[in-house]
Formats: C-alpha cells, structure tokens, sequence
C-alpha cells in the first residue's frame, strides 16, 4: 500500500498543477468580464490561450501519463477503492480523450472557435447567417472529425455529448425528450389558450441599480451564499466562475426598469454558486472535487431559481419584506406577483424562455446538433431547419437569423452537445426537488418563514458531498432512490401551471 | 539579416510567454490585493507560486539561452543595433544572473521570503524584533550568498542593488548620499527651529468615501491617466500593478476623515500609472518595454505627488474646485493649505513622512543595508544601531521596535537594495522638473489653470518614449543634458522650504 500512497500523492501534486494553471485562467476570464479595460481585450486573450496550451501540455506530458496508467493498472488489479478509485478512473476517461486528440487538432479547433466569436458576434448584429457560415461549416467539419477520434458506439453526438453529461448517451437524451416534447406541445397550447391571462405588467419593477445590488446580495445571503469564499459582481451575462470552493464569483446584470430579472439572474447563479461552494477542498483539481456534469450543475441554478424562486411560498414571504423595507409592489397581492412572474409565453429567444416553454428550444437544438453531426443536415439548411421547428414546436415564426439560427453563442464556440444539459437540469431538478419535499417535513411552509436552510442542508448532505465521484443520472439515482425520470418535471408543470391557468 | 530577423522574432516570442505567465500572475496579486474573498488566500499563494516558477524555468530554458546566445554573439559582432542591441544587452544580462543562482537557491530563498511575511506582521503587531530574527538571519545569510554568486567588483552590496537600479553602484549611492544628508540634518534643525510653523489642522479633511472615490477619479483623469487602459481601485496599501501598457490599474485608500491623504496617494500611483500607460506596446515582454529602474519609477511617482500637487500653484487651481463644486475648505486661501500639506516635521515612520524628512529615512536603511551585507553589522545588532541612526539624523527616540527596524516590509520579503530607489527618485524628480521648467514656457502658471498636459507630453516625447532602453542615471544625463546630481533637489528643498519657513 505504501507505493500506491506515494504514487497517488505524486498524482495529486500533478493534479494540483495543471489545477493552478486553470484557477489562473479563471481569474482572468472573470476580470476580462467584470473589470478588466477594454484596451487590454488582445493581450489577455493570448494570455489565456497561452495558459490553456500550458494546462493541456502537462494534462499529455509523458510524466503525467506515466503516473496515472501506473494507477490504472492498480485500479484494474482491484488495489484502489473508493474516492481514489472513482479519480482514477475518472482521470482515465478524460486522458484517453485528450491523447486521441493531435494536438493540431486541438490548436486549431481553439484558434478556430477564438476567431469565430467576433465573426459570430458581427453576423447576428446584421442578422448575416451567410457571413458566418464558413466558420461554422469548418467548425462542424472539426466536431465531426472530434467524434470520429474520439470514438463512440451509438451515434457521433455521443462522443461530444459526453464530454458535458458524461453517462448520457443521445438515445438516453430522446428516450427523454420525444415524450417531453408531445407533453409541452399539448401543455403550451391549452396554455394559451387560457382565459385566465396573469397580468405581466406586474413582473416589470423599477428599481434603482443600487439598491437593486444591495436587496440582490441579500437575496444570495439569505440563500446560503458565502461572501468569505466568493463574490458578487456585474457583467454583461451573468456567469458563475470557480476558481476554488473558497472563491467561486457570480454575476449578475442590472437594468433600472427590471428589478426581478436581475433578481432571478442572481437567485440562477447563486445555485450554482453554492454548489462550487461545497465542492471538496480536499478533492480540488481532480474530477472528484468538480460537480457531476453541466446538466446537474443545472438542476442546481435551476431549482433555486424556479422551484424555490418562482413559488408562491416565496413570495409569501418576500414580497412584504419588498414592501415594508424597499417600498416596492405596494398594493400587490403575493398570489398576483407569483402568477405574473410565472407567466407561459411561446418565444423566440431562449435566454428569455419562461420555465415550461425553454425545454422546447432545447429540444430543437439537440435535433439540430445532432442531426449536424451524423450528416442528416448541413450547416447551410440551418436557417430553414430552424424556422421549420420552432413553428412546429412553439408556434411561433421566425422574423430573421439573429433572433432565429444566430442566437446562441455555443456554436461558434464549438459547444456542441452543451445543450442538452440545460433541459436535464430542469429534469433531474423537479426529481431531487420532489424527494427533498418528502424528506422535509414542512419544507415549503418554510420558505413563507424566509427559511431556505433545510433545503440547503438537504443538497449539501445527500448530494453536494458526492462532488464528481458519480455521473449524473447514478447521482440521481442515489439521491432520489429512482433513476432520472421525466414525470417528476411534468406533474410539476402541470400541478404548477394548470393552477395559475385554471386548465 | 534575414538570420538575425529570424532569430530576433522567434526571441520575442519566448519572451512574449515569459511575459503572459508574468502577467497573469499580477492579475493574481492585484485581485488578491483588491477583491479576493478571504477564504482563498492559501490557494492563491500556492497558484501564484506555481506561474513564478513556470516563468523562471522558461527564463532558463535550454531553448531561452540558445536563441539569446546567438543574438549575443551577433551583438559582440556588431550585427545588431538600436533597440535591439539594447534588448539583447539587457536581456543577457538578466540572463547571466539568473544563470549563477541554482533553482535550488532561488526556491528556497523565494519559501523562506514567502513564509517570513506573516512572521514579521506579528513581530510587528506585538514589537517583538526577536520573533522575527531567525527569519532575518537566514534571509541576510541568503543575500550575502546571492551577492556572491552573482559577483560584484566594489561591495557586494553592488550585486542587489543592481537589480532595482542597473549603473547605479554603491559607491554612487554614498556619493550622493553623503552630502544631501548634511544638507537636510542641517536644513530640518532650522526648520522645527522657526516660529514660522504652518497649520497642520487645515490638512485633515474630512470627505464621505463616496465623494472622495469621485474626486480622486476625477483627479487621476485631469493628470492624465487613461482609464481605457486602466483601473484605480481600493487595497489597503496603495500600488501601481501593469499587466500591459494597455491594462494598468491603480488603487488607493480611503480615510473618511483624511481625504488629503487619499488624493496624494492617488497622484502618487497615477505618477507610477501614466507612465506605465506610455510604455511601448512593441516591446512588451522586453526590458525596453519596461520602466528604467525602479528609482526612476520613483521620479515620475513622486514628482506628480511632490513638485506638481503639493505646488502652491496647484492649490490655487484646486482649492476654488473643491469650494465651488466639493464645498470643502471653505473659508481656506490657497497659500494656507499650501504650506498645510508641505510641513515638514522629523518623525518615527517612513511613509507617513514629508518631503524633506523622507530621504533621511532611507539613507538610514541604505546604511544599515549595506552595513549588513559587507558584514558590517549582524542582524541581532539592528535594533539598536537604528535607534542610534534615527536619533543621529532626525532627532527623535524610538519608543518600540514596531515603530522602529520592523516598519517596513522590504527586509522580510528579501528586498535588500530596493530602499537607495526611494531616494534617487526624489533626486531625479527635481533634476527631470527643474528641465522641464525651462523647456516650457509658463509651465506652473499652467496649474493654476488646471493645465498639466504640457508636463504630461513633454515627459512623454522626452523620458517615457525611451522606456528601459538607457539606464536611469543615462536617461537623467539624456533628459536634462547633465548627469545625476543632488543639487537641484536641495536647491528646490531650500527655495520652497524656506519661503514657507521664513528661513
């Protein structure tokens, strides 16, 4: 056992290393969108490329490789177990990957996906698909190559699927949404149908931008935000950064005339902020110490936001501290605001999606991604694909790219098989959240008090303490006692919904 | 050439990643210093650590030392001129010192260094010298080793110093020295003698840290400083940290009741920041990319905060601004506060000391440096050697050792031959100003009017367009048509100081 100690503490020193160079990448993505002087844009991009090239060097040195196939072999022989034995056999996985991957090809695919943001950025200000579609062909030519070097068994997507939802395979993904996507359709439509219309006038607040910020850090207080490890900052997107569980940084984006969007942006991002929070220390720089998957990291931000956030019971109890303390929303009633900030509306653009219509445009983006990727489409039938869709899935048309094929950033990045994750999280949030009900007694009557803590608690012990050491959907499983279903996500719309819309 | 012109550009690109890790790691230390949450300081010592390394090993490199070589050889044959002959010299020459230090000596002087900073705050904290002297002994040991190894031909003194002023020797420093401190003892004692002593109460004013943050904003635009390519924050101890000549950023701190201290820590740093700013963006990563020396880093800090803003004519443009639109000082004429921020009075802490006093401070410390290194003195003998120093050159009694030999932070961070620069930049302030004075016409009845462009661009066209391409003492003979001399700053000390005095 002595040598296996002495190999594995080596291991970690080389962990720890590459981990620095990555906490350094972080802290300058997040001052280069928070503070950073825009003279200083050029150079601090080469910076972190330059720093990336450096992590991805050491993650292939031969030392590196060396140390971790003498694990693997321990692993393989029975001599590991546990932790040890899921960071090994974790830290294999994302190996194997990256020595598939020519470093050429990783050089290029970066420098590629670098370029292509401004030209992404300029084609949806001028609504120009053809400007960007060169990128994007190459792009989805090298993704393709990706999948094809990387391996898979069942379809390409899942080569790059797994790099975001690892233990998610595409059949996995629609064996879940081709009966989310027949649930929401009929849903939405009865929806709109409805007479009973909240009033959404109500959603929109005007507050001025300082106190926003003040009622904004409460709100992350009170919801078990630790100010010690972290902060909260303004960028034009709002984003979580983890540098380490004793500093990770949100941010969120502020506009006079709409308090409860900054709001909601904060509660998001504090989710997912609180999970890196009670991410392992001990564990830091190896998958172990990282969250399960983006599609959990999800259910996180998720759940804060819409389950906890969008609840009556919530506002039963915020909306007097609004009134008495920030005089806001004076005359409202808690069941007005609740309604109105629980509003169905089919849309075109998905950051702006309400709760039950944003599966929709993930489910029409996983068909394109994937249908890219196994050579169904290309990237030229894109803007008619789309538009085809969206009618058919939200009813709703398209009045040209930039609020159509153009909208999202993920592509130009080169985030193919990201999406996906973003329903999941609604998904296995609506499961964890029906289990946390059942486990604690009392758990919404709760929030009227202002108390959020059991349920902090509850995700701390049953799911945060397990970090990465299991994949999702085995994580859902242990923490609900059922494997990742659905049903718990549309008994939710409907219970929720079909009240507010009396349907 | 086309050789050259290879070997030249493919130099530049090793300096340039040397430059990206030397960057990213000031990000690191300006975040620390400004917005880090509490909870990562450990993380952050052991990151930042790691990307000092990283930068030293490439400083070292097989691949480092065999392209400068070969541009050595090509300058030892004439085959390079101008800017790149004088890159190649500086950069050999950092090269060659780096060389004669093992890694094994620098590591464990940069642990030792690292580690000794939280000792010496505590042996300050509770005036106890003899907590901190096991860690001074060994860091003294180490820098006589370091002088050492890397040679020297008069005192081994030369060997540091050299580090924080190039063509600045020891012998220089005393040569100067000498006479300045026989001026000021001299000077100092007919000053506290004078019954002619200003109102030191008009200088504490009290500002809410909201107007002052506004005011010192809008002070460092009026100097010049371009907040496109840069930032001015709040850390407890004020400094100038430069990612890029396009990403400098500043800070200061604020005292609700001490607003002037503020504002002249702020001219201080945007003295260090608008040249910085200046700095060529050609030769980023290169010595000629970078400021002279730190002594003359010094000369533009101090020569904005002293000669500029502490200028009656300064007062005379100001004070009305901060009547009118502040409604501060009221009731105060200009020659009042004038003389209030210009008192001089012989005191126990170096920073907080005024413009004449202050070099007295630092001959004190270059005595006792270099007493130190040539094994003049041993560390154990300090505490006494500077009560007697103190006494001898500015007449006051040390009451306890906090407020004595462990008030500054150089020695337990292996500072030694840093504090001569402090001195020398008040020497080239006066040399540098009293040139400009006589090249611009009206240059300080421009300040009355709020005009300091003309000071701005001539120190530009004349000084910072040089960058590090002529050692300090070199650019002073440059810039003002005769070499180093102390005379100008003690003709200056006199004329204003005893117009103030009445002596």
């Amino acid at each position: 056992m002595g040598e296996v100690d002495t190999l594995y503490a080596r291991f970690m020193e080389l962990r720890a290393e590459i981990a620095y160079l990555n906490s350094a990448n972080c802290v300058l993505e997040w001052d280069m969108e928070t503070f950073m002087p825009e003279a200083a844009a050029d150079v601090r991009a080469k910076v972190m490329a330059h720093l990336s090239g450096a992590a991805h060097d050491r993650a292939v040195s031969p030392e590196y490789g060396d140390v971790l196939s003498a694990l693997k072999e321990r692993l393989d022989a029975g001599r590991l177990q546990g932790i040890r034995a899921a960071t090994v056999r974790k830290c294999w996985k994302e190996y194997e990957r990256e020595r598939k991957l020519p470093g050429e090809f990783v050089r290029e695919l970066a420098d590629l996906c670098a370029s292509s943001h401004h030209v992404w950025v300029r084609a949806k200000d001028n609504s120009d698909f053809g400007a960007f579609l060169p990128n994007l062909q190459r792009i989805v030519e090298l993704k393709r190559q990706e999948a094809g070097l990387v391996g898979f068994v069942g379809s390409p997507y899942d080569a790059l699927l797994d790099v975001y939802d690892p233990g998610t395979t595409t059949a996995d993904v629609e064996r879940v949404f081709r009966p989310l996507r027949l649930f929401l359709s009929d849903f939405i439509r009865r929806v709109v149908d409805s007479p009973h219309q909240p009033d959404a006038a109500l959603a929109r607040v005007s507050v001025p931008v300082a106190t926003q910020e003040l009622l904004c850090r409460r709100m992350a207080e009170s919801l078990g935000f630790d100010f010690k490890s972290g902060r909260l900052d303004t960028s034009v997107h709002p984003f979580t950064t983890r540098l380490h569980p004793g500093d990770v940084r949100i941010t969120t984006a502020y506009k006079e005339e709409d308090f409860l969007d900054a709001l909601y942006s904060t509660i998001h991002e504090v989710g997912h902020g609180i999970y890196e929070q009670a991410l392992s220390r001990e564990h830091y720089g190896t998958p172990v110490g990282e969250a399960a998957s983006y599609g959990f990291h999800e259910s996180q931000s998720r759940m804060w936001e819409n389950l906890v956030g969008r609840s009556r019971q919530f506002w039963e109890f915020y909306l007097p501290c609004l009134q008495h303390h920030a005089g806001l929303l004076l005359g409202v009633g808690p069941g007005d605001i609740y309604r109105a900030v629980n509003i169905v509306r089919p849309s075109l653009i998905r950051i702006e999606a309400d709760e039950v219509t944003y599966n929709l445009h993930i489910c029409l983006r996983f068909d394109i991604e994937r249908g890219l990727i196994e050579g169904e489409y290309e990237p030229q039938d894109l803007p008619e694909v789309w538009k085809g869709l969206i009618r058919e899935y939200l009813g709703v048309e398209v009045p040209d790219d930039a609020r159509g094929v153009l909208q999202d950033v993920h592509w130009s990045a080169g985030y193919f098989g990201y999406f996906p994750s973003y329903a999941l999280g609604n998904l296995y949030a609506a499961q964890l959240y029906a289990k946390a009900q059942s486990d604690i007694e009392g758990l919404e009557d709760g929030f009227r008090e202002g108390k959020f803590r059991p349920l902090f608690d509850w995700l701390r012990d049953r799911v945060w303490c397990h970090g990465g050491a299991l994949e999702a959907p085995e994580l859902v499983t242990r923490s609900t006692g059922s494997p990742p279903d659905a049903s718990h996500f549309t008994s939710y719309v409907e219970r929720k919904f079909g009240e507010i819309y009396r349907i």
